[in-house]
């Protein structure tokens, strides 16, 4: 019997091919492969990063969900996001995009004014791309970023390290829980950390921005450093969306929800008080919500290992329901 | 009454688009911006070179016509022609995958497999992608490439070039045409031209891929160029298997047919000499088929201007009939 993308899950097939592209003979151009948020090449001056994703309809969003412009920059977001997690800032931008022939042409020029007025914000120029009909929109953006000093990856984690997050999480969990359940409104607009990142990458051992959730991608960390991590839960920052809409639940909701795209990073304890003098520049709050421990890969919360749910994140193939 | 992408058609919004985004302030690295065959980047001492292109099931191919090691090459080699066209070398690439959660994970890895064999073979390296649930397949590539020297773009032709053209013409649409006749077989391979654009760099005025078919993309660079362009029908090299299967019709057939991803170039008369120097390392045939004139841009063949639907070549949106 075929095994299917289905039964194996997205994240054990990249997985697997991470394993097997990091077995073929070293291309010394690059710096970091395949595996962490975005790939580093040897390049000039300054290393060059870069990455790609995409937003699929009826995956990644509904239509209703986000006006075209809002979607461009979305798109352009959920890229930059990846970027600032290397402690990089944006730089050029390539746009594919997918529609059905019966897209209005002013929705397409929407979406793109969106793109590029993201990419502008964070001084990204958009210099080519890719216009396909198919059965549905999707938008494949490749980035590319500079690294001004080193970059940051998973895998600098260390024991005794603090863990950190940006901003508050849930807000994105809470708006698609109350579109799913038939509320009205639109997707709220994602953060822009690269300044953030870039500040980060002179004190952080090890970063990756939460797009799958907190302890799934807490877990990439400790895979990728070979460490444990402890978390409290009544330390993790809430949106107020979430708070309000769950109450007592929140927290745990929002641990375990996706696409948030704030930035997870651990810091030394002798850097800490670098991290304070660095907080008023960052734009955003930081809490501190753990500690990053010695042992086999694994992400405790309040000490114990969270649900198979919570653990698993969201997996495009094995999901129950589809992502929106 | 809103237009619709389908009426308004994919060149004329993509021409539209370009137009503006030419327009918005300059970013002072880009070297080439959005509308040739790839975007060239100031970037250490090389310039650096980029390129999307996406393969989208049931558009561009039916998955019957493609082994899944086949598709992969193929979608590292549709991207690869944008670089050669600039005279450039690929070295790293994006793999952005949409999948249907039924589809093999065998056939996946194949699919993988197939990408970086051909990247291999032109000395490039996958450092990243993205993988997502969807209706159908489809690939989207971002691929960098390296200039040694200058790149060449569509808009350096100029009047009393000779125009010329890698390989052969027809290839694939005489195999396209055979199977949505029901005929049996697969696509065939795509030539690497990744050589013989570095060396033919060094003559060319300008250069493009054909991918659109002979007319359209001569057009292309008529219109960057602002130049004209005489073509002579006999002169056009056709495919085995075009004269094969279309006899005296094969070369009107094999000048309106894309995706035969032939490097299609103009050349100063002082450089024909050079050029005949370097034919025998460029690892194909070339073909002189005509000539660069004064005048609006526009293309003839045989001295007029041809029918509409070989000047339109392929639009995803206003096809009649799917791409394939």
């Amino acid at each position: 019997v075929p095994r299917l993308l289905r039964d194996l899950g997205e994240h054990a097939w990249i997985a697997r091919l991470t394993e097997r592209l990091a077995a073929q003979r070293a291309d010394r151009r690059v710096l970091v492969g395949p595996g962490d948020d975005a790939a580093v090449i040897r390049s000039g001056r300054r290393p060059l990063v870069l990455t790609t994703d995409a937003l699929v309809e009826d995956v990644h969003f509904r239509r209703a969900w986000l006006t075209p412009s809002d979607l461009g920059r979305r798109a352009f977001a959920v890229n930059a996001s990846d970027i600032a997690a290397m402690g990089a800032r944006p730089t050029v931008a390539l746009l594919a995009i997918e529609t059905p022939p019966r897209y209005r042409a002013a929705d397409l020029d929407a979406l793109v004014g969106g793109f590029t007025a993201a990419a502008r914000r964070d001084g990204a120029t958009l210099v080519g791309g890719n216009l396909s009909s198919g059965p549905h929109l999707a938008i494949t953006v490749a980035l590319l970023g500079e690294a001004d000093g080193r970059v940051v990856t998973r895998a600098g984690a260390r024991p005794g390290d603090a863990v950190y997050i940006t901003g508050a999480l849930g807000r994105t969990g809470t708006a698609v829980r109350r579109l799913l359940a038939g509320g009205r409104g639109r997707l709220p607009p994602l953060p822009d950390r690269v300044r953030a990142g870039r500040l980060l990458a002179g004190v952080a051992h090890a970063m990756i921005d939460v797009s799958d959730g907190l302890v799934q991608d807490l877990g990439h960390v400790c895979r990728a450093s070979g460490v444990a991590a402890d978390v409290t839960l009544d330390d993790v920052p809430v949106s107020a969306s979430c708070r309000a809409a769950l109450g007592s639940e929140a927290a745990a909701f929002a641990a375990g929800a996706g696409e948030d795209y704030e930035l997870l990073f651990t810091v030394p304890p002798r850097r800490e008080a670098a991290l304070a003098r660095l907080a008023p520049r960052l734009g955003c709050p930081i809490t501190r919500i753990g500690r990053i421990g010695r042992g086999r890969p694994v992400v405790r919360i309040d000490g114990a290992v969270p649900s198979a749910a919570l653990r698993a994140g969201f997996d495009h193939f094995r999901a129950r329901r589809s992502r929106v």
